[in-house]
Parts: C-alpha cells; sequence; structure tokens
C-alpha cells in the first residue's frame, strides 16, 4: 500500500460524521468571495467517496472521486518534483562566498526535509497550465527558502521559543540565535536573488519573472507570513479570538504562500489571469486546508509523528480549529475546503490537474 | 555657510597630516582589483585641495578640485531626493492590510529619517546614465527598506543590543522583540515586492528590474550584509581581526549595499556595462569610506552628534580601523578611498557626475 493509501487508512475520512449544520457554519470563515458555489450535496458527494476509499488504494480513491486520473502515479511524481527541488537548493546552497557558519546554519534547515509541498505546488501549477517544469523550479526554491525562514525566526526564543523542528533541534539552538536571525534573513534576500536569477537562467520572460518576485514578496511580508504572525501573537494576547480573526492569522501565516507559491508557478509558466486566479483560489484553501489539519493534528499526534512538540497549541491555551469548531467540526471544515479547492481545477484538462488534485487530498489526510 | 562646507571647516582634512607610507599600507587593504591606478601623486593632490578647502564653501572646494560643476547645489539636489524618496517610503507604508502594529513598527524605522545616501546614490546613479530619476526611485526605496531591516536586527538584544537608534529608542524598544524581528522580515520582504512592482508602473523595462532585484537580493544576504555580519561576530570572538578580515567584514556589511544601490539605479537607467561596472567600484568604495568614516567618529564624535551610542567599539575592544591604523591613519585611508571613488567618475560627464562626486566627498566629511 503506498503512502497516500495508508493515510487514508489510518487518518480516518474528515468527514465520516459529517454534519452539515457545522459544515454550513464554517463556510462562513471564508471571505465573501469564497462563499460562493459549494452546494453541501457536493460535500455530502465527496463525503461518501472519501468513507468508500478506506481501506483502498490511492487509485481507487481516485476512481471513486470520478477523477479521470487513475493511472496516475502521485506518490512517484511528488517524490520526483521534491528531489528536483531538493537538489536545486542543494546546488543553490553551496559555493556561497560568505562565511561557512552561515551556509552551514541555511543549509542545515533548508535541506533537512519537510514535505516539499509549497515547491511541488509551484511546480505542478506550472504545468497544469502547459509551462515547463524547469521554469518553475526556481520559483519554487524560493518558496521554500522563504518558508524555511519563516520557521527558523519563528522557533526563535522571542517568538515561539520552540526547541525541536522537524524532529531535530530548532535551528537557534544548533548555531545560536544570531546566526539563527541572520541565516533566516539571508534566506529569505536568496529567495529572491535566486528567483530572478533562475528565471532568467531558465528562459522565463523577465514580465513573468517580475510578477513571480512580487507574488513571492507580497506573501512573505506585510501581506502573509509577517503579518499573519503579527496577528497570531497579537491573538495570543487577547482575552478571546473569534472564527474570523483565527481565519485571518492562517490565511496570511500559512495560506497566502501557499498561494503565491502556485500562483507564481502558474504565472511563470505562462497561464493567462484566469487560469492564475483559478489556481491562486485553489491554493488558497489548500493552504487554509494544510493548518486546519496542522491544528487537528496539534490534537491527535504525538510529538514523534509530527517531528515537533505535540498538544502544545492547546497547552498554551492557543484558539485552534478544533477548540472553537469541536475537532469533528474542524474535520468536516477541512472536508469542505478540499472540495473547494478541487472544484477550481474542474476547468482545467483532467490529466494535467491530477497532481494538484492528489496533492489537495494529500494535505487533507496527511498524519504527519 | 552650507552643511557640506561646515563639514570641510569643522572636521578637518582627513589627509591634513598625510603620510605616504599609511597610505601604500592602506592601499594593500583594498582587493587585488582595487590596487590598479591610484598614483599616490594623485592623493597628494587632494590632499592638497582638500587642504585649501577649508573654511571655503563647497563651491570654492569644487573649483579647487578642478571640477566643472562648481554652479551646482549639492545640497539643494540632496534634500530634493532624500525628500522624494522620503515621500516615496511614506506612500508605500500607507494603507498596507496588516497589522497596525507592524505598519506602525515598520514606519518608525524606515521614516526616522537617517542621510537617505543610499538613496540618493541610486537615483544619482540612475541619472548618471541618463536615466530619469523617477525610474530609480522604487529601486531607492528597496534599498532603505533593507538597510533599515538591517539595523532594527541589528540592534536587538540577541545581537548588538542596542538601545538607541537615530537618536531614538531601538525598533525592539520601542515595540517589543518579536514585533521588530517580524517588522525586520516584512521590510526586507516587502522591498523586493516594491522594487519589483515600482519598476513595473514606473516603466523600467522588466529584465532592467529582475537585474536591479538581483543586485539587491545579494546585497542583503549571503553576497553582502548577512555575510558581513556574522564574519563580524566571528571577529568578536576572534583573538585579533586583522586588517583582511576587518575589510572583509566592512565590504560585506556596509559597501555591497551602497554598491548595489548605485549598480542598480545605473541599471534601472539603462547604463551598459561599462558604465554599470565603473558606477559600482565607485560605490564600493563611497560603502568602505562610510564605515571607515563611522570608525573615526565613533572615536572622536558623541552620543548627542551621532544620535547613537558613542565610543561603544572601543568599549567593547573591537577591530575598528583606527585601531588597527591609528586615527590619522584611518583618516588617510578615508581620503585614498575618496579619491578612488573620485576617479571612477572622470569618464562622465562633469554636470553628471557632479552629484556623486559631491557625495562622496559628504561621506567623507560628515561629523554624524
Amino acid at each position: 500500500m503506498d503512502k497516500l493509501a495508508s493515510c487514508f487508512v489510518h487518518h480516518g475520512a474528515p468527514t465520516q460524521s459529517f454534519k452539515p449544520h457545522i459544515l454550513q457554519r464554517s463556510i462562513h470563515l471564508l471571505s465573501p468571495s469564497h462563499r460562493r458555489s459549494v452546494p453541501v450535496v457536493r460535500c455530502a458527494a465527496a463525503a461518501h467517496a472519501v468513507t468508500v476509499s478506506k481501506g483502498t488504494s490511492a487509485v481507487d480513491a481516485a476512481v471513486v472521486n470520478g477523477s479521470s486520473s487513475s493511472s496516475f502515479d502521485f506518490e512517484r511524481y511528488l517524490s520526483a518534483k521534491a528531489k528536483a527541488v531538493h537538489d536545486a537548493l542543494d546546488a543553490a546552497l553551496q559555493g556561497l562566498r560568505c562565511p561557512e557558519s552561515l551556509t552551514e546554519s541555511m543549509r542545515y534547515s533548508v535541506l533537512a526535509g519537510g514535505k516539499r509541498l509549497r515547491p511541488a505546488l509551484a511546480v505542478a501549477a506550472c504545468e497544469l497550465v502547459g509551462g515547463h517544469p524547469a521554469s518553475a523550479v526556481p520559483v519554487a526554491c524560493a518558496v521554500e527558502m522563504i518558508h524555511t525562514s519563516s520557521l527558523i525566526h519563528d522557533d526563535m526564543p522571542c517568538m515561539d521559543d520552540d526547541a525541536l523542528r522537524r524532529g531535530r533541534p530548532s535551528n537557534h539552538v544548533a548555531f545560536g540565535e544570531p546566526t539563527a536571525l541572520l541565516a533566516g534573513d539571508a534566506l529569505l534576500a536568496l529567495a529572491f536573488e535566486h528567483a530572478a536569477r533562475g528565471c532568467a537562467l531558465a528562459g522565463v520572460p523577465a514580465d513573468r519573472a517580475l510578477r513571480a518576485v512580487v507574488e513571492l514578496g507580497c506573501a512573505a511580508g506585510v501581506g502573509g507570513v509577517a503579518a499573519g504572525q503579527v496577528a497570531d501573537m497579537e491573538g495570543e494576547r487577547a482575552a478571546a479570538v473569534g472564527l474570523a480573526a483565527l481565519e485571518y492569522i492562517h490565511v496570511h501565516k500559512t495560506a497566502r504562500l501557499v498561494e503565491a507559491a502556485a500562483a507564481a508557478g502558474a504565472v511563470v509558466g505562462g497561464g493567462g489571469e484566469g487560469e492564475v486566479e483559478r489556481v491562486r483560489r485553489y491554493a488558497r484553501h489548500v493552504g487554509l486546508l494544510l493548518q486546519v489539519v496542522d491544528d487537528v493534528l496539534d490534537v491527535t499526534g504525538t510529538s514523534e509523528q509530527l517531528g515537533k512538540t505535540a498538544g502544545k497549541d492547546a497547552a498554551a491555551g492557543k484558539a485552534t480549529y478544533p477548540r472553537l469548531l469541536g475537532l469533528e467540526g474542524a474535520r468536516a471544515y477541512a472536508g469542505e475546503l478540499l472540495e473547494k479547492a478541487e472544484a477550481e481545477l474542474d476547468g482545467f484538462e483532467d490529466a494535467r490537474a491530477a497532481p494538484l488534485r492528489h496533492l489537495a487530498r494529500l494535505v487533507a489526510y496527511r498524519q504527519h
């Protein structure tokens, strides 16, 4: 049984105990532009499909969902993209003419692995609109650098003060606070340098590359990660955080960078405006899904499974989806987000959309 | 008497007690590519000119130096450019859709002023090669955002732990460490977003804008500021820091961003390869000059004059140019750097080169 299939089996279907009233409520968590066309019956169908897929292979699940991509080997696709991006990151972080401790600190966190979902999303979005995957690799690497930079800074003592990341000591524990701070800064700056230089080398037209830089810059800063982090901190000090505030935090802290990865991938791939916007909406749902599932796993998983301290959010009394919606409510919301994400792919050719469809499901049903 | 002239009078000429043997030694501080064609006699002539200029106006000094830009009002030029960039920064940091505390923290440090030398350099370099100054404003703003970001992070407790910056409480003192950390990150990301978006809006061809992004990314990260900061920290732990190590630190920590400002300005202005490279070399000398003069002022200035804690480097036993070369030796080296910087402008039309010529002198003779 492949990894994806095992996710279905062990994790159980998030919509197993599907409750329309919870779904209806959770629809209101999304901004008005997202409250469009997700009939509950479609969610129910998805719930049925997922329930049926328990104990079956990923391929069976795809068939059940009516996808024509039944012959598509997603595990192989994902691992090929992850390897291509990992190798490109490794090359980008070699031979840097800077102090060795800085290079080592950057490499330690960037090459530690992780799921590489964001870069895979960038490459898959590029392919979705007919672009060559190599065009998206520089942008994919840049997204991973930005993401890693934010994780390094987020773990620092003045922020979350987390000593464990991806099953290893956090960057500041391994290299000291000043080097960790500067490694985060250097990765953030390198992301833009690498994206711009890499796009030029890959033959991506300069205007597309420039648009990708705008997407990434916005998502890393005031339009995304940094804004979400500040809102998160303010939430911790507030008496109570409601669903709207929680949604703001996670859209910014997590979903915007996922969205930028996909949008930038589609842009460098030559996607038209409409295509880019559909990909953007798909990815925003997936990004939020990533966080909802993270919140669920923080309750249900172990530190060993997660590679980071489990139950930390609950212990800190932080607002999470399970806390505000209940565990089942959070799972139902995850099911809804998956459905909405997949709906955005309907207009694309099935074979090209298959990777993004599977990727959304992987995010929904993962266990770590 | 204008400000520039008063600098000449009060500060005294750095080459007043000009010693050829110190100059010869200090020439070796520069990389081989910089050891080219600075005959000592030219430095002696510059020393003479500067000595003569004591007590005269900036215009007289320009005449003495053989510049045909005697009618050029540099003070007015600099303040016009500083205002244009300040206004653009103010606009860029207004109406951001992010938590107010983040916006306030960013605005607090970016709009605190400072000399705005880096942005002025970007605009002047653009004009030097025949570009419209408006083309360089987005890049100039980006440079200031990067510079401010590095100052915010540099002042943090885990770094230099400095409570005072530009005569006011440092960002982390005013807003707390987490917000300061995130404001630095957000400014760094915004720099690239703003440069890319702003260049497009200003009609700068995308390939030029992309090259500017590469320049800035490199200078902010592993090819500049971050690398220099790490080398600086390692220097503090080392038993002794020699001239080569000191030069590495300051070329990276300070000069590379100054160089990127000028190079990016020349690139967006449409400069040819040769022009961009000459501007780059000019700016590298000016960047290093900025640091050498900073070191001198740390010894000779007061906290009130500098707007930051004076004598801190000496108290911390840090390697500085005055410490390694003696105060007069450091001043002589400043004179040499000024001479070399100006020599790079010789091939350009006098009137166009005048702002950069004056800017280099302002850096050399400033008192804060």
